[in-house]
């Protein structure tokens, strides 16, 4: 609704193009969708050429298959995040398409036009073996977003030879998500060996003095390498939704 | 039991139209009811003209009945907070008046009388369909206090449009409650908009660094805005109860 | 710049009483002023009818007084909080009318217009005698607005007689602005003796473990007693906007 | 193990009436039993008159009853606090006469020997309902020393009349255990109204800002009022301990 | 005021010995002081028979004086604690009996009388040298109340034989304030040594993860050791007037 | 160091075209300089070609000079953060190119080669004006690597036209940095305006719940709006650098 | 990896003795196993002749056997920590010669070569017999590692005597670790009294203020006695590498 | 006072060469001196062959220089750590010898002892300059011991080179002392390479996010490398401590 679009409007108005009331219909018809418990909202898919998204946790099965079936249609992709196989069966009722990522927990509907679809890379990365759902919660939302992903995990730095190994991966990638949870310290050593932007998951996997996930968080948000920006604990989503924001706008050409 | 009462029941008793131990009676004669477990306060509804409530959470299923039967008749509106449905059903046993509100989590015994019935209206608002639950909790004690309600939910500031598109519901009201949990912006937010009293109910809804609740909180207490005063993570019933004090006694006329 | 007005903008543009310029320019030109380093917003008060602000803490001088000049003559009363002498010193330069209330760490520039003026009472109760320049920063905001202001200091439920004491002026006031540090509990036992609404603020009076009014803030938060709402610590400003609001809409008449 | 003790030990081997390894036998042999899981110190019965505890949580119930095993016969008081009604059948098969305390989860074995008891009285309050399991485990605990216990419940700040109008038994008491969960405020209330050591009891129930006790922890340890010491939050027994010590000691004759 | 005492206030106004006016001056008439920015009470001393005192943090000095001011005369001892050299400096011009304290930070007016000395003593302990002026704010508190002191001071547990070596003093002793900073495990092990009430005040000495003092407060809340209650961090004067509250009420005879 | 590299060197080695220690040395040689306290590292700015930094904070002024020796003449830009106006002439004795940025506390020796510029834009909008500090650390650093900054200040949610009038600069930048203390609402509504990155840093402004940045820092964590990442509180420079990266990489062509 | 090995591979690839191709693959060769979900690290025992070791907490039972099953047969002893039952069972059936330690829940596979086996004695000791089960994680460990272990459990500050009777043993061992829950005061003590390295380990045992552990934790990182290290809260595996590695290295001689 | 010399004293007092009076004071005489505020211990120093250490923090110069004094020519070496520079000048008035480290702000009286020193290598760590204060104070403690020192100083693992370049130094190393503020993560990758105790100290280098070395602290506590171990924030004197109990101990042959 920028100032363009809004000179436009008045000066179809003031040609008498453009009814009053229909102006006002406009300046009001803002493209959401009111349920009553939520206002599904199709235009930020439409601005950003992002999947829609509903994210499950403290929302009901009906909640939930609700938001899904108003989306539905008018969004090439649809993911469903912290959905348990239950949800996915329930939307499976109503969207046979509808493909379950179990150790990502998300239901996803279509797959990403080609229009949207770009070359630049995402590496995804974590310390351990139990970083893991939140990594390919991260990478299934870079891949549904058109990017290319390449995952490489347990490569924490309690085995620093594990990660040096994969130089190759890391300097191929234009933006690297690093999960870790513990002492979180992986996010500062990727950032140290490579010079593109690294999006940093603390995950709440640990015990004792983790916190649920605090320590990781902590160690990531004072990270001294530079390139290093953070997201919540145990946020996989939004650290795809961040990455491939970036691999799209990236200056390689798309194919 | 103030200084006029006082005076009044010294007076009688100087006049020897009290007995002393009558005048003592009275004096200590406070109006609650002791079961042991619970001292029920029906001074604090005549006082007030607001609902006897009885909070259920570590309560047990006894406890709360006894405590529900001595209310009932001494309050036109009795409420029983946190009540799980095996607790409407016990109290449905000795109440079959008994209505519960399922997404609130209320059981309610009687409506409100006519002479606490106000015309100033309470918008409740949300930031997400997960922050319903708390919403309802304050929706249906402000609407039990006899104060009309008007809600408006899932309108976070992610998607603001969602949120300016009612500018016209956020000015009718003389009261506004606004419900949220993750970041809980939208206190302040909402605050900027109008120029009513906001009260704010941080939720626990969220994960990682919302720690419960926490975030949320801090939000709101930090508000830039004018006009915000908050109550406890997920007092959904405190923020009701303020509200509805403030729509009782707002410059409006009574109907 | 609601619905209503809106329509009427149109309106003029439709009927070429507005050119299309001219109605970009007034909906562009929304009432704040920009000096770079601060947007002066005067529509803030005019919509609510509330002083102007401006908050000293962490702003250089050179600034405030800037601010203060931007707001001069548009308002009828303007507040600088958190000011210290020297700061009183560099507004009296440019402003001799300027007040300074030391307690309160706040320089005043003019009074309440009559028709700001409200009957309906705020009493202000600290705990203690160090709290005394938050609870001031709280009175004078009220009196700044045009709301009359009662004062009750040092009685902390540690010597509760002092407080019963004073029951009669509890129930004079429309509004409760209970400041205490150290356990808050004050905001409870005044939320239990009142039928009207408390604002809590918390202070950071106190050591050890009361961790900055971190004790204060939680003992406040969690109040058992209905009609309580907290404000950020050593708020009183905050605490008197909230106040100052529910008094001008109090049901009692104005003068 | 004074210095008395030993020179009359040292003068027995001086005077060969004791032989250096029965000496040694004697200055090792400190009358605790050894179960490898755990050492039972029959020594701090003797030594405080107290009731022999055993704290049942993470421990197994083969543990608890070995433990309750090797303390019986040898105190005339067994106290097995935390206890589940599993763990009440398990002692219950070894030691019939066992008795369950369900409300403080405590299960208890023999009387308090007449020349433990005393006349000073213990009284425990509690803030709500949902207080009395902690405030029960403290009250059994006072008995089982021997010391006269009452019990006040229910009798929180925010309907205060409900706490002064027990005022006499208030004064009545040598000994108070104040026992409040949410914002804790009760122990600084009670603790102005009297001149006798309060014992306060922070309690987990709450929920939101209550942060598990703390809120009501940080609210007593900051009282206002003198003559307040605190324990641990939910830690009825070790109120209940301090109390019992305080009654037996008090100025006041034995019977 | 108790019942006893309003039963003959009632009696005498029915006996026409007491006129109304009179007895409401009476029932209003608590003893306390008001200066505006405090409210002295000279009851809590009669009640307690306990020196007043005045807390000197975030008072100014002409606020303490005046206090001081209106508590002298109207009690035997009156203690200004948390006092810097220019406090005591103010206060020995309108007091110069005053004594000054100056590793406790008090200064102390008055002695205490004869009848309120008694004989039980209390041992203040300390871990370390650095905690020396909060055992000092316990200890001159505990001998301005008319109670024998003693002192044990830098017998932390990193060197046990120092503290095993003062057994005797530990067991002559009726009541045991334990001082301690860093971990503040002193208060468990002395608490395993005596059967006497302890008093921990943990000590904001320390510094990393001592936190201000959380460290040895949550280290002294967990204290194994049954006996042991817990003042705020570096309350040294609460410690004092809870040990004197115990000392004076201690079964031995009063001399 | 990677893989292509070290085959070359090998095939250098075994072509007898390098000595064995001549390969020993390239191969530990990597470039970066010993001063003892320091290993400043050139070989990250030719990596990178970002601007050689040095953090002032908890470094001595000898440190700081001898390090900004080291760096310069091998890095176009030399940026010396949080450094006083004493740093600022201490360098400026050695290198007499050098600017002070005081708002930003940055010393700054050269500018940015044009072969680094580039044409994606980045915004650096505050919420208020006590963050501007913050906020020019953040844009005097993205600027120093070659990339265009605009401003936009005291824009925070507490007055959401003020933002909202400035939508068109919004939408014209690439990347965006929100800076905001107190409640740190501002990410999140900036977030869901918007389509492209969102780099969010927490301040430190703010008093009482705002904890020394935490409240704005959790805040900005659970953002509901997708495209936010965060960095440490105050670290205006890192969102800076991470600004810089993505704006010289931006599908933009660079000029 | 070290400049000895690079020199010697150089010199082998100069002399014609080696391949450019088998070079590369050497230094690249790291000696781990990659099976996607984990990166097995052979080389970790080969390096410190301790057991390879999996952790199974937030692994899936697939997970741990797969990576038992690739650890199988490379090193002697096999450790599965934080292993339930079922976990066990899973690993048995791939492995018949595994040990379940159900204390530690600990599953072994193999036993320590005569070769790793040392003299210098470890001693574990507890405070409460809650804290046996992280204490055996660690017994468990050490034995693993060929080192010989002492136990001495449930010998807390609050009985110091249980501890003092065994003094011996505590002057035996070259190694301790001090496994305590509450207020973790028993790694001070125990460091006072020997002069070897205490390892302590804080446990999760204990309610209310014990926070999790963090109160023990604090406890023993405040330690006012040397010779004390910490390690996570119920971390008895790090706790029981850390002794090893002590014990291996100590001074005594092997057999 | 182990029990073989308390075997001993009782046969010299059963053999009649012992009085007991003489046995009694020498049961009593623990090595210490008391100074009433501070009780020091000569034994530590015999029984450990550690330096005599004064902590001054917290301490007054009296009191230092009065320790000392009690210290000097008991133990060959005494440590005045967290001295100032007035404290140093003050004890080289009664010590003309003391020697005073500037950075690890420690003052030194005399040298170890030849039959203390030994070969085993420490090798002192930081992630960047800042630390070096933390880190002199852990390397002087070293020295004083009698323990050979490395230290390799601003190699934090944003740079990661700059330490893999110094392999051959943490080969070396017996014993090695990490420390690092912000995120610390350098003790895990320090961990990882090398299978020799670690001892991790974090320091409270850093702003924001870091609150004063918390976020070092857990990341430390979290390390995923086996080996490590960690001390209080900021504590080089107990990391020296510690690390030179290793080094005397190691295997390797005194000189």
């Amino acid at each position: 609704m920028n100032q363009e679009h809004l000179r436009n409007l008045l000066q179809q108005v003031a040609a008498g193009q453009l009814e009053v009331e229909a102006a006002l219909v406009e300046l009001k018809g803002l493209p959401f969708e009111d349920l009553g418990y939520a206002k599904v909202d199709h235009h930020r898919s439409l601005r950003t050429g992002f999947p829609e998204t509903v994210f499950c946790e403290n929302k009901t099965t009906e909640q939930i298959v609700g938001i899904v079936q108003a989306m539905r249609g008018k969004s090439p992709v649809i993911l469903a995040t912290r959905a348990s196989p239950d949800i996915y069966q329930a939307i499976g009722e109503i969207a046979p398409e509808a493909v379950y990522h179990d150790q990502a927990r998300i239901v996803q509907l279509g797959q990403p036009a080609d229009s949207d679809k770009c070359l630049a890379q995402c590496l995804v990365i974590t310390g351990g073996t139990s970083d893991i759902p939140v990594a390919e919660e991260a990478a299934v939302t870079v891949a549904a977003a058109g990017c290319p992903v390449q995952r490489l995990y347990d490569v924490g730095v309690a085995g620093l030879h594990r990660l040096l190994d994969h130089r190759e991966a890391l300097q191929e990638a234009a933006v690297l998500v690093v999960v870790a949870g513990m002492e979180g310290a992986l996010a500062s050593v990727v950032g140290g060996l490579v010079d593109k932007p690294v999006i940093a998951v603390p995950t709440s996997v640990g015990y004792g003095a983790s916190f649920g996930g605090l320590s990781a968080l902590l160690t990531m948000l004072n990270s001294c390498a530079t390139g290093v920006a953070v997201v919540n604990i145990d946020n996989g989503f939004g650290a795809g939704c961040f990455a491939a924001l970036l691999c799209q706008n990236w200056r390689q050409p798309r194919p």
